[in-house]
């Protein structure tokens, strides 16, 4: 018997007209389905996938670990979440080595940033791991934003809210365009990060980017509530335009 | 009489596979198709959309002027591409007015670099214009890899060849993880600065990434050779993973 293939796909920003040819065929043709969620939370992966899940296809919910009263520096930290993901991997690689493919849901582009990761660096030296790269959820940002994130030679920072402040400022700084992930709670110090390097006027705050309840304003124009964790901060490129 | 709309469509990194749902529907659907390429050439948009522009469809090339003998730094460069994007506005300025919606083809995303910013920029006080994101030609090349470019907090720099070489080394020193593109005849800068930056060593070249004729390879083990224009290094993350 052969061993079937793990498949990591990229549904890309949520709106699943952005996703790949690809990532569609193997969804829709998909027997066994896999996603990370929270505990008792529907997940968003799953819920992007939602209308396209084959009817009687096998589901995998991969539950996280409750962590939120563990500082990331605990090496416990660490600790539950390494055994979570080897867990996640003995499940998947029975379902492979028992000759099944799996389709693991990945929210945005599956090698940049997220957790699928975790489950290719243990797989891929025992069964066939492909990757379906995808639209990542800053794409999905800026173009709703409707300018051009980088001109001619701009230098583009990919940064996540939850660095420390001043390396988030130094960062800010030396970049010409900027993109700010995993804001959430972190918005206060984003703001704060953002007027320190004199970058706070041209930021624009993206919410729900290319999903049902797509917002954009300029940063500087909201509120100070709490964004979504996965919203989106942009600062436009200024380069060479002819 | 109603004006068309011109569509600015992400083709994504050239694998039609890797082509969204909705680029898909959109060029196979198009009646006109307008796409850049250097005179005499076939054109790379051109070349990946090939077997999906519809039989019958008006083809729009829009050649670029010929600026190799001019220096980016002289005015008259900026000038005569100027006036090209220019020429090009007005001829899909008249077919939206017209009441034609044009497809504009769109190597990789249009948002992040590219030329159709320069259009869109020209159009969109005057005929509705639409965009279509794709994946970038960058998350093609670090999925070749087959290694997870940022994790957990990295920071990413994305980055022009065409930079100055002392640019190039202080943004590679301060990275987590760093995109190169626009490499052409200025990778042996690009060598130079990541050996400065103490990075060459991990620095992988990845040719015609999710095309024919894909290669990957350790950056130190490649030749003195020049890359296609549209090589990309790619230098991962090595942050957080439990």
């Amino acid at each position: 018997m052969n061993f079937g293939t793990i498949y990591g796909v990229g549904l890309g920003p949520g709106d699943t007209d952005l996703m790949t040819l690809r990532a569609h065929r193997l969804l829709t043709g998909a027997q066994h389905v896999a996603y990370f969620r929270k505990a008792g939370r529907p997940g968003q992966a799953r819920r992007i996938a939602q209308d396209l899940i084959p009817e009687g296809a096998a589901e995998i919910a991969m539950e996280y670990p409750v962590t939120t009263e563990i500082p990331l520096s605990d090496p416990r930290y660490n600790e539950i979440l390494s055994a979570f993901y080897a867990d996640c991997t003995a499940q998947l690689r029975a379902l492979a080595e028992s000759g099944q493919d799996v389709v693991v849901l990945c929210e945005g582009d599956p090698f940049f940033y997220g957790s699928f990761m975790h489950l290719h660096s243990r797989l891929k030296e025992v069964v066939q791991v492909v990757v379906v790269p995808a639209i990542t959820g800053m794409s999905a940002a800026w173009t709703a934003t409707d300018q051009p994130v980088t001109w001619g030679d701009d230098v583009l920072s990919t940064l996540m809210g939850t660095l420390p402040e001043n390396e988030l400022v130094r960062h800010m700084k030396a970049a010409d365009a900027i993109v700010i992930m995993k804001i959430g709670r972190n918005i206060g110090k984003v703001r704060r990060a953002l007027q320190s390097a004199g970058r706070y006027e041209n930021a624009w705050l993206v919410e729900y980017a290319s999903m049902p309840g797509q917002t954009v304003q300029k940063l500087s124009e909201t509120g100070e509530k709490v964004t979504p964790y996965f919203s989106i901060v942009i600062v436009h490129g200024q380069g060479r335009r002819p």
